[in-house]
């Protein structure tokens, strides 16, 4: 279903859009970005295991959920995460409208890109500076926002679109797992409709399908049409660390038997797919190629001790892709 | 996807099953339990609008959202919601493990089987018994006491089990959505879990896509293994009036095109699935046959005047169904 999504898309309204989808067109093995290897086989192996209706370990299409993190799984997060570009581009406009907000934080500190006063901010710091973005705007005008972001910026570095950051191996996961009956869902720490705004045509993976951090929303009506209005509340949980967990039994209903995380804040949800009973797969991408994306374990080091504590997969992006982005070739 | 998850779910641990869904072997005509007349053919031919690739109304299948109401929509809701026998059973038992509950209301008005005390309830009020009635307790426990309740007990004037209480009409419309690229939603103000236990046996409705009211989960770890248990608070909104169109927008991310509901409950869900920009179908089931049924509009007359005023489709269940439930022949 979710390639039909994918397929049938309307892109004529979706100037950015960039096919990074490589996979799905049956031409090519499974996987083909990336690498043979211990981990390119854990997952083949895995898939094997809970299709094959022979087996003991077979697993019913209703209950092959996967769950991907967004920023640094999915896509690259360095050297900031598109979200927190797009905030900035916010606030730097608010300023222009208004320009004695110069003077009052954070606008002070977006207007003069003072990089120091968001170092040592947590996500969820983050994620009260993202609701002051957005709050008591409508729903509506938020997103047409976040589309023009992604319309006329590019990433600082590669000098692409946004859209095109994805790790090809990753969209390759994402299809074969999608053509092996999975339901496949991000689950993101990012604003939910910021991750909305891409997740089909970049991932071919549809709007129902990402769980992020949401703010409050109050229904209005408007010359007599209903209206959706941002509040200036997040929805507890955030949706990191153990919310990750949380909010996936409340959008989805039950465990993933497979998920891909890079950061601690994804601890919980691996450890939340791992269950005695079935088969499952959790997965950890390790940033350790500086060449072709970006070398980091800041954020990430108490998830890999867990990963080699309890035996989940790391993937090594130096070592397992072939390739990291489409626009290397 | 749907009818893939539906038919190859795993129903051996499932004594309780009843396949009521009839439309899917595609050898009957689409709404074959619908008699003809004007309901059954604004079904088809907004189907028909919306599918039609060269039809200026055409949506694509990522935007075929549909939203059915539970209680009353999909099932019987007389003479009493089966969510609130299932409570009853489950107070009566808390008293018979502790009998001087029952000088202690709830528990009392429960064991006494005091129709009055519960007459006047609201389902905000229901819904906040159902809280003390399932609160700290593991959300496994819970899961199994539901799933108790539907094998041991059967509908109090019908004399069959639950699962057997789907109207057929509306299990074919179910079924000719899917079969039509449409992603269906159940929309209940019940409890989440409550009709997710039955979702996919009953409506071939996976279990991600009911959305209701939910209690906050919190995660714990019990011998190195996560677990859930339920809180004793409601995630605002409850899911009726407003809350439905709420939480469809922080669950899917975009509106119905097409949405059935009985009851004053469903109005703002009926009225959030308008849109001047696209073709949408808004239905409202009139509960008028009491002899196949119950003939009521208590709690429904707003709707009714709605619908009239808007132009919303009524569905007469005398009038438009054939037959009413799969056990009538």
């Amino acid at each position: 279903m979710n390639k039909q999504i994918y397929n049938t898309h309307n892109r004529d309204d979706q100037p950015f859009i960039h096919d990074g989808n490589h996979a799905s067109d049956g031409s090519e093995p499974a996987l083909a970005s990336w690498r043979d290897g211990p981990t390119k086989r854990a997952i083949l192996q895995f898939v094997e295991q809970v299709t094959d209706r022979n087996s003991p370990t077979y697993v019913a299409p209703a209950k092959r959920i996967a769950a991907f993190d967004n920023d640094g799984t999915l896509w690259c997060e360095k050297p900031s995460y598109t979200q927190e570009l797009f905030i900035i581009q916010h606030f730097r406009h608010c300023v222009e409208a208004d320009p004695q907000l110069r003077e009052v934080q954070p606008y002070k500190a977006f207007w003069e890109n003072d990089r120091a006063y968001f170092k040592n901010l947590t996500i969820q710091e983050l994620g009260v500076i993202i609701i002051q973005a957005v709050s008591s705007s409508l729903q509506a005008d938020y997103e047409a926002e976040i589309h023009d972001f992604f319309v006329h910026n590019q990433h600082p570095t590669y000098h692409r679109p946004f859209t095109e950051t994805a790790y090809v191996p990753m969209l390759e996961l994402v299809c074969y797992l999608q053509d092996n009956a999975f339901q496949v869902y991000i689950v993101t720490g990012g604003d939910t409709d910021f991750v909305r705004s891409v997740s089909e045509i970049m991932y071919g993976i549809p709007r129902s399908h990402v769980i992020g951090t949401s703010v409050e929303i109050k229904l209005d009506v408007r010359d007599g049409q209903p209206i959706l209005a941002r509040q200036n509340k997040i929805i507890e949980p955030f949706n990191e660390g153990t919310g990750k967990a949380i909010n996936m039994h409340l959008h989805i209903g039950q465990r993933p038997i497979l998920s891909v995380g890079n950061s601690d804040g994804d601890i919980d949800m691996l450890h939340f797919t791992t269950h005695p009973d079935h088969p499952t797969l959790p997965l950890l991408i390790q940033h350790d190629d500086d060449e072709r994306e970006f070398a980091y374990d800041t954020g990430a080091k108490k998830a890999q001790e867990m990963a080699r504590e309890r035996g989940w997969h790391i993937i090594s992006m130096k070592k397992d892709f072939q390739r990291v982005f489409a626009f290397e070739d």
